[in-house]
């Protein structure tokens, strides 16, 4: 019955995605065979999660120049363009900036001008970046148990899950790794409004996982908070600004303001690829608004007057001084974010930054 | 097009009632001829708001009596087992207790023991605290406004509006007057999950009234407070406690949390019955749980894991040093509340408590 969900796979020279729009009542495996289907299955979000947004738009770069036949200078051009063209799915994910231009410089710097050669080495480097994912999180999720405790509660917002990485989640890393070790706790989950992807997905994931979750709304974190029964609350991040604010799904920075007022940690787990120093504040972070059917008719019924004002922002931006740690998997890093940030950049980072 | 929705009225010898569970797709109105009819609109939410239901209640008192035949004993033992039946229907709503007392006590205290006039009385009585909650609203709403200017935005949570009570609404009355004088001012709606009375009904009735409202999902008031959007929070309530904890729908904790986070002002608007000196503090006020499924299956489609575990409470109770004042048709009252909430209950009370 539990089958494990696996969100990303490259497999028959196709790019495989869990369709995640479907879940949690009905499991179905796409094949993505060209940069178009990757492109499609970002912005309409089957493939979610900044980091699997990251491994999924490498492979889906690879796909949109494999069948180029050419010289050297054409498929380098074509590479850029298609680079663009990717570029444009999803503007606040900075994973996938990072990772499709991470397959253009190594194109650039290979020391072949043949495409065959040029096109294996980009596939060569999306499955690094796959394989570097799950390592990622599990470090991440190695750093966040050094904060957390045998016996406590979590609180969790959307889905920084494994269905949004190559495995572990990068938020829910300490869950399932807590778990391996026979830690007694409880996760609550946030069902995360308007697309649900804390009911959807993380309650999903965890329940298939033998993890103790519990759903709420998200209008209710306050009152478990009250109640005592919130120790750490976790989320994942879109971005990271150089000075710490972060991005996040809405709602993170209710879930932030919450925490703080009940003295509660609050932690972002912040694969090093998230954090862009080139983004000085979150206020430099363009927030997309969506679709306000969303809001309105996103369960196949309207739940609200046809022709409501609806504001549908997808991200907020949590201030930095709203957050207790930023957890990563080179180490956990505290305020000043600003300066600490940098430090972990640093070839000699310790494991530990600013505490 | 827009035909004011009546959301209470006693019309040939029944009591029509708007279904509210429908709303907004389908506007059906409801006789409710017996006690039974009202017990079960109460317990299903057809009727719904702390005011409402109280004038529900007594009406429904009324029904639950009205073709007795036997003599006086009989008939006042009757009265207070139907008033007890009733008590059933909403252990939190205190209104419903205060409304149906107030028939017992009419009945208690007339002159005569014939029946047929003691049925003529307490319909009078109904009908009395049905116009009286009108007036109680449109206080509550000139008192707010002296609170509010011309060109700010408000926020509200759940349906504290006009199908709430008789007219006005409480929370949304100060924007029925403010539109009635002319301002220019928004209101953002927290749909207010699991049921989304702010999306089905809050939204629904300001859009109609011509009030320029604006919807969003509860996890958003943190990002519309933050971009200086909204210089009010206004809330209904449930319950007042003596010490002024206040208990309404879930969620208005926390929007009373990331009030004060951003400096906004938070008013609770309280009709007086809702304030209950009797309830020492909010701890004493009993929480309901209801059905998991609201959460996980309220559209007719599952969108959650089915057999997840749900926390489901359908209350939330804000304590009192969150709260900037409680406002109620016989004036506004500021901390220390203990003490200020008796005052406003003396006979010299002033129009302004504690400031």
């Amino acid at each position: 019955m539990n089958e494990a969900l696996n969100s990303i796979e490259w497999k028959n020279d196709a790019l495989v995605l869990l369709d995640q729009t479907t879940l949690p009542n009905e499991i179905r495996y796409e094949e993505n065979h060209t940069i178009e289907d990757v492109w499609d299955s970002i912005v309409v979000m089957k493939v979610r999660g900044a980091p699997a947004i990251g491994v999924a738009a490498a492979y889906g770069l690879y796909l949109g120049v494999r069948c180029h036949e050419g010289d050297y200078e054409s498929f380098m051009s074509l590479l850029k363009a298609k680079r663009d063209y990717l570029a444009g799915s999803r503007p606040t994910a900075v994973n996938l900036f990072w990772a499709i231009d991470r397959l253009v410089q190594k194109a650039v710097d290979a020391d072949t001008k043949d495409i065959e050669m040029l096109k294996a080495l980009l596939l060569e480097e999306a499955q690094l970046i796959h394989k570097e994912d799950e390592e990622i999180n599990r470090m991440i999720g190695e750093n966040l148990l050094t904060l957390l405790e045998d016996g406590q509660g979590f609180l969790t917002h959307c889905n920084a899950g494994a269905l949004a990485t190559a495995k572990y989640g990068t938020a829910t890393a300490p869950f399932y790794l807590a778990k391996e070790r026979g830690w007694n706790f409880k996760v609550y989950a946030d069902e995360t409004r308007p697309r649900l992807q804390g009911s959807t997905l993380t309650a999903l994931e965890l329940q298939r996982a033998g993890i103790d979750v519990t759903l709420i709304t998200d209008n209710m974190a306050a009152m478990v908070m009250s109640q005592g029964k919130v120790q750490a609350a976790i989320v994942g991040c879109d971005r990271v600004a150089a000075n710490g604010d972060t991005a996040n799904k809405i709602g993170t920075m209710g879930v932030a303001i919450l925490a703080k007022h009940f003295g509660i940690p609050f932690y972002v787990a912040a694969p090093t690829p998230t954090i862009d120093l080139a983004t000085p504040t979150g206020a430099e972070i363009p927030i997309e608004e969506r679709d306000t059917e969303e809001v309105t008719n996103r369960f196949g019924q309207w739940s609200a007057p046809k022709d409501v004002q609806v504001y549908n922002p997808a991200f907020d931006v949590t201030p930095a001084d709203l957050i207790t740690a930023i957890v990563t998997e080179k180490g956990i890093v505290y305020a000043p974010f600003e300066e600490n940030l940098k430090k972990l950049f640093a070839e000699d980072a310790q494991h530990v930054v600013g505490k």
